[in-house]
């Protein structure tokens, strides 16, 4: 029951979240042991804060419930491919594994030839089609 | 009076007191129309947060005192060459200009390929010296 799309649906529903509030529709969870730690969505605008990515709140959200900056046995699964900001902050936490729903060719990591942690596992493409309908309505809305 | 070097002493005084927090000495400061907006240093250690960069937190706080996300006409001073993480969120802030102290060739942005936003001017090397004399002592005293 508890496999990558079961975690996936409840990144997607926090990116539904940001939807419903005009936000870049992306969503991250992280998980511990089968327990969910942190959940968050992208809060940009409501912000006023280009830090304030899904990303970025999930794992210092996760660090403060551990009690430690290090996110070891730890998962985060993103409803769309983390950016440099989110890549870099995923490499200083050591994650061991993260779990990406779509692609962003444009503004994702893997394009920019970076790399998570050595440590981290990276799995790719999980509820892909989902996840990236969600970012493709919300800018076909803005046009 | 208001030059690079006057505004880089006041990061430089950051890294300081990040120092004698135990915090890797990094320290960096936001200055929009020859006014500080924004000073912080590093605090991953006192937060448990890898986030917690020294930029991130100047990124927020410039954002907050401008009520908006973009940094425009704000110039960052930073005593140590921004980590990917940070390039990214200098990235996404669009600020006007950077201000780099001292070269980190393993952990900065520009050994990795990365670059700002376009609209960004970068300053390299302002205080040089006395910005990784700091990092050194405190990675001397470590071992």
């Amino acid at each position: 029951m508890f496999n990558d799309e079961y975690f996936m649906r409840m990144a997607l529903q926090q990116a539904h979240n940001a939807f419903e509030q005009d936000e870049v529709p992306v969503g991250c969870i992280v998980v511990s042991n089968d327990r969910i730690i942190a959940k968050a969505h992208n809060l940009t605008e409501t912000l006023n804060d280009v830090t304030a990515h899904a990303e970025m709140q999930a794992i210092t959200a996760a660090a403060n419930f551990l009690g430690g900056k290090y996110l070891q046995n730890c998962t985060l699964y993103v409803t769309l491919e983390p950016c440099v900001m989110c890549c870099g902050a995923l490499n200083w936490s050591q994650i061991s594994k993260v779990v990406i729903g779509a692609r962003d060719e444009q503004r994702g990591f893997i394009n920019k030839n970076l790399s998570l942690h050595p440590k981290t596992e990276i799995v790719l493409g999980v509820l892909e089609n989902e996840c990236s309908a969600l970012v493709k309505d919300f800018f076909k809305n803005k046009r």
